[in-house]
């Protein structure tokens, strides 16, 4: 009866979860399968099915992780107060990435008829004890991290320790919080899809701060995509890293530096729309972007994508970023409800043509 | 000693606040005087210092009212919880305009260590009673009402009734709820003097539905300015009221059904910056707009102005909308705190030149 023995090995490392109180490296498979007295493939399917539901989490080249149980189930969120933290690189609710995030929570919070806390930056320390002070004075049961940066981990992983976290629109594996991102395979996949039909076989990633998690969700995203059609991203010669330049002369910095010596680059993709008001800002990109060239873009940024040049449009991908912030809240709610929850929650993209993207053929 | 008489009125007035539960009209100046024994110019004095604090209400044409003390003093805001109702026209957190006014918000609970709760209008009852219960299940300690409208106005009227009540950015004067506003005074005598000086004396207001609260705001202050200049506003030459027709195709209508038969009009001041999309969004407008046409605007709409045209600007007032929050809260806590508030108060503003306004001259 294979069946029931899986589910005893799932039912057993279950139960091991209430006696530790950090996450637990498991043995490598074989040796588990050994420990257990089971065939390799019953402990294979149990460890997924363990992992799909969060209790599992496997780092790669690292080991398969045991999760502990960190959140003792409560009742509904009704009544209690969820801690908003915008992103420190704007710390504000009102840029229009941040304010559409926001209007997912707010209206969520509403229908669940709980409480928001913003957070800013600014005002909170970034010292782990007295964020957790902090926190325990505003009496929050769960918290949403925004973009959140790399400094920002620290207290994160704290945080996470002692209350539901959710992270949503940047990845940081492993780290014993959960996610809420789109779905970078799927953007990635449909602007290559996209250019690849208009004829553009070179196109340059344009990003900030290639170390930085966010170009780093693109960079795999890139990898993959030019590995399912059996050819390989090299960063080196597609991504721009524009982080030394000055943002504001980027249509400068692409014509008259980088377009001399890259002749076959026919079409820019950037990886946020917020770098697209330096380029239509200027009226010889703007007009060789009319004839000649393409940019498509991911539609995060400071402003929705239609404001950038009215009249004309850029094809780009969109995510629902409301529904994000929703997704974050189910989330968090799962958790403190004392369950289970996958390390990272996908949401979907959708591609929308803009009427500048024209052909090179 | 008059000013130990005025003060004994002053007084008076203020002790019968506490034994009144509705607003209270009081007599006409010269009985009032010979009802309390003194001279009208001591009454006047008196019922200026409790208009100013908020004690006492003139209505044009309907009296004077001594208004009751709605409010007990409460100890501060940390812990509570403030309502945030974005405008039902937007009914979202995420509009430029709505997020920018909460962003102030925000920042003022995180200070504050208070919580807000945004209710919308889709979900929650526009019943008065059945409002009531909402706010008291949410157990709201004040409420702050966004750019509300007409239909609003009976819920807001019963909140005021029992909790601290402030509407931001239109009035609705006498309702016994308070005010935060910007100084349309202000903004329309810098949009005024401004057109005057590069020659422009005959300029269209373009509003939308000219009996709303929001364009009243604008035809008070344009007739005082015109007032002020030895002139007179005429509504029906100088202001016109879109509301009737598609936005999206202003430009047109503009073009082809207005200057034909208003060919001195050399400016256009829009009440709001959304108006601007469709605008600029037109070619041949456009390039009116870099001959010999103004547009000035009060940046009041979806998007911040600079958004809208890259690369160009358009002259227009600003408000500082997260400011006009924190006051909204100001007032909020002063109110919670049982204390007197006058009954609206004005944020300023500053005029902003941009680059495509021409003159005619």
């Amino acid at each position: 009866m294979p069946a029931v023995i899986y589910d005893t090995i799932v039912e057993k490392l279950q139960s091991k979860r209430g006696n530790i109180k950090e996450p637990l490296r498991l043995p490598v498979e074989r040796d588990l399968a050994k420990d257990l007295n089971v065939g390799r493939d019953t402990v294979r399917r149990a460890l997924a099915e363990l992992e799909r539901s969060g209790a599992v989490i496997r780092r790669r080249g690292k080991g398969t992780y045991l999760q502990p149980i960190r959140y003792a189930a409560k009742g509904s969120l009704k009544g209690a107060t969820i801690g908003f933290i915008p992103p420190w690189w704007a710390d504000s609710t009102s840029a229009w990435f941040t304010s559409n995030v926001f209007e997912g929570i707010a209206r969520w919070a509403d229908e669940h008829k709980c409480r928001i806390s913003v957070l800013h930056a600014d005002r909170h320390s970034h010292d782990e004890q007295k964020w957790m002070e902090r926190t325990a004075e505003n009496e929050l049961a769960g918290v949403v991290w925004v973009h959140p940066e790399n400094e920002q981990l620290p207290v994160i992983e704290h945080t996470a320790c002692h209350l539901p976290s959710v992270v949503l629109g940047r990845s940081y594996l492993g780290k014993g919080f959960h996610h809420v991102m789109p779905d970078y395979s799927k953007v990635v996949s449909l602007i290559d899809s996209h250019l690849i039909s208009k004829g553009h076989k070179d196109y340059t990633v344009i990003g900030a701060g290639v170390l930085a998690a966010y170009s780093q969700n693109w960079l795999n995203a890139l990898e993959q995509v030019f590995e399912n059609r059996g050819t390989v991203f090299d960063p080196k010669q597609h991504y721009l890293d524009i982080k030394p330049f000055v943002r504001d002369k980027l249509a400068k910095l692409l014509m008259e530096f980088y377009e001399p010596i890259h002749p076959e680059v026919s079409a820019y993709v950037l990886t946020s729309s917020s770098y697209l008001l330096p380029l239509i800002a200027d009226a010889e990109f703007r007009a060789k972007l009319e004839k000649n060239l393409s940019v498509i873009t991911f539609d995060y940024g400071l402003y929705p994508i239609e404001t950038y040049w009215p009249g004309h449009s850029i094809s780009h991908v969109a995510c629902n970023w409301p529904q994000l912030g929703r997704k974050a809240m189910d989330v968090l709610e799962q958790l403190y409800l004392g369950k289970d929850m996958p390390e990272v929650i996908f949401e979907s993209v959708e591609f929308k043509e803009g009427s500048t993207v024209h052909s090179k053929v």
